[in-house]
């Protein structure tokens, strides 16, 4: 059969990466494809710089775009990243032109991934994108395909292995924050801008495309409530041990009795559930399913390796003919849920001035916020000092909880604003 | 589009579970296959059995091979079981008359999958089974399509719910195998007949199957070395875990320098690797692949729920026409290695007599082997009593450790035959 002829945009690590493994397990891909799958057209900014792989015979395009046009391309690839410019021109034009496209771009998908998945429905052509989440697991193909006959009612994971490093050596070398963050910077576990990351988008991202997948529905961004781990301390991942806790940055898209929620935050969840034991820059994609259970899949998140065997095991199904839409099915929709209707439990950290009555007025609180409590520990006695004082409550609505910290945080003994985490089971 | 017709044979546990999911889920499951899926025909044994599921309307045939050749069938569905009879019959007949099949039957496949595949070759028709491995985990689909890209170095599992839930009953309640056991068989978790799954045939007919996929070679069930846990005491599992190990029934087919191993034995794993955690009736399957690194898929085994799952979704595959080779795509072949030649650490546990002299004639004999000892472990002093003693080697080829083993198990002061478990890193 003849050759499937490949066009990539974007030649930094994931791309050479593709191209190393496209040379490298050419005699696999080929045998698993049915035909070989080959490069014939790359583009990227700097045409002249050595990438330790060889070039020649390969069109060389300044404009990516012009890839969709190239009649010596049958797939393009689209490695640049970005939700908008020319990677999402690529991506337009590609589909308009019906070619058909694999991308490892959440953030064009997370952002764009409505208009562009109806844009490769109009011209039946498939949109790919395994390596836009979690890398090296096949997760889309594990939720789309795999646990195709189930209704899903909870998606959980860890999808950002910059914050799962970070958070992973705070809590094994006792230190905080920013330090580890500069030290993850100077090994190139970071990005020297690093908010993307750590700010949570990047989950956030990913978690949008997991539950468009999960439940059958556009991709919306927009209804991802997203915050980060900048505010985490070292005390906190402490007391959460002595709790049994771990702390992971989730990405959780769920079925509730009101509609779906979707969110990234910092979550305490039982050191003993299997996504608290994935440490360093291991991703993991949790699944609750009706009639499958609990599935759940971990590996390397990010990195040339993971990233490239994605996406060449989107070109395997696209050269095998195996088609699946975009997101899956279109399923009956269901409302969002706001953040404010989160239900469960928490973990509220106070730094309060040790002297008799400041349990009581906190406690009283939490009592007119009907919210009750499983334990309080206060750790260690400094008369007149600042102490920590840490509440876990039973299950409660967030929007009781967030009323009883604004009561809480204008205690006059209460010294900082209090350190809230979210208790999940993972 | 028109409905995807199935034929269905085997009304047990798991074709009542398909029937049900199939109803329940079928608004799901036809947005997913881009069409109804409906059951048209059943074969069961007893027609007149109340099995809490409607089967008005169906063609109902006492000869299951009849499914075959029955009109309104588009797919059959065996989930009869056995590696002979009326499941291969049904197969046969089916992939001959050009009918796609789905089976969930692991020892058809282990025992008969080179011929069973090339029928379906010549026939150009689907045989799917992701039912037959590893229930509700999509492990067939994570190899074949997921790690497609990949040269595959090594495929590990926990691949029979019934050994880990006793082998994780044991380790908890500190209680001996026999009594496990027959618990279990009480509670409906092991048969009254154990010997196909305690003896490790079963998790031996799915890493047959999954080595098959992992190297892209027709499967060889003869070519598994097979051992099951009758010989694990309470007392190895408590001396494992003083050691930092559990102990868990592996399938394992891994590369080796030599060719391919294949076998199924209880290891001893490090008790913080993620599949040492994996507990009671949940499997799971972990493979090592040259791009994406190790990917770990973890969920339950076995079931109505799972196993029913994982029917559908081929069902739905082959509603969408996506379309696979059983074993991928044929590689280059390579050897099968002996199990004499495993290389690796091992767990020795002897019984001796407490006195002097014993363990320099042990360690002299593991000496004229060329084996050397990591730890040596000797519990409690009784002089003139029998006392365990166990041993921790260092990597060694299986054959020198057997050697030793039949000198030891010789020496006067040894009392029973020495307890060998393998080391392997999960």
């Amino acid at each position: 059969m003849s050759a499937l002829r490949i066009g990539v945009a974007g030649l930094g690590t994931v791309g050479v990466g593709l191209l190393t493994l496209l040379d490298r397990n050419a005699e696999v891909v080929a045998a698993r494809a049915g035909r070989p799958v080959v490069v014939t057209a790359v583009s990227a900014r700097a045409r002249g710089r050595d990438r330790g792989i060889p070039l020649d015979g390969l069109a060389w395009h300044d404009d990516p775009v012009a890839l969709a046009a190239d009649p010596t391309v049958d797939v393009v690839v689209e490695l640049m990243g970005g939700s908008e410019g020319p990677a999402r021109a690529l991506v337009e034009a590609s589909l308009a032109a019906g070619k058909p496209v694999v991308t490892a771009n959440k953030a064009l998908l997370a952002v764009h991934g409505r208009e562009l998945a109806a844009l490769a429905e109009r011209h039946g052509v498939p949109l790919a994108f395994e390596a836009a989440v979690a890398g090296g697991i096949p997760a889309i193909k594990g939720l789309r395909e795999g646990l195709a006959a189930n209704r899903i009612e909870r998606v959980a994971g860890i999808l950002n292995g910059t914050c799962n490093y970070i958070l992973t050596v705070m809590r094994e070398e006792k230190r905080d924050f920013a330090e580890v963050l500069a030290d993850a910077q100077k090994l190139g576990y970071a990005e020297a801008d690093p908010a993307f990351d750590i700010d949570g988008i990047d989950a956030a991202h990913k978690l949008a495309i997991l539950a468009a997948l999960a439940f059958g529905r556009p991709v919306d961004f927009k209804a991802v409530h997203v915050e980060g781990i900048r505010a985490i301390s070292a005390l906190d991942i402490a007391l959460a041990e002595q709790l049994g806790y771990r702390i992971k940055l989730l990405g959780i898209a769920a079925r509730t009795p009101g509609g779906i929620s979707t969110r990234v935050h910092p979550c305490m969840v039982p050191a003993d559930a299997p996504i608290a034991r994935v440490d360093g820059v291991y991703n993991a994609v949790v699944a609750e399913a009706d009639f499958a259970g609990r599935l759940v899949m971990q590996g390397r998140g990010a990195g040339a390796g993971p990233t490239a065997s994605a996406v060449a095991a989107d070109l395997i199904d696209i050269a095998r003919g195996r088609f699946t839409p975009v997101w899956g099915a279109a399923l009956a929709p269901a409302a969002t849920v706001p953040m404010a209707q989160r239900f469960g439990a928490y973990y509220l950290r106070l730094m309060v001035l040790d002297r008799p009555g400041v349990i009581a007025d906190v406690t009283a609180i939490l009592r007119d916020q009907s919210i009750s409590l499983d334990s309080l520990l206060q750790r260690g006695r400094k008369p007149g000092e600042a102490v920590p004082v840490v509440l876990v409550t039973h299950d409660c609505e967030e929007a009781a909880m967030r009323a009883a910290i604004e009561r809480i945080a204008a205690l006059p003994a209460v010294l900082e604003q209090p350190t809230l985490i979210r208790i999940e089971q993972g």
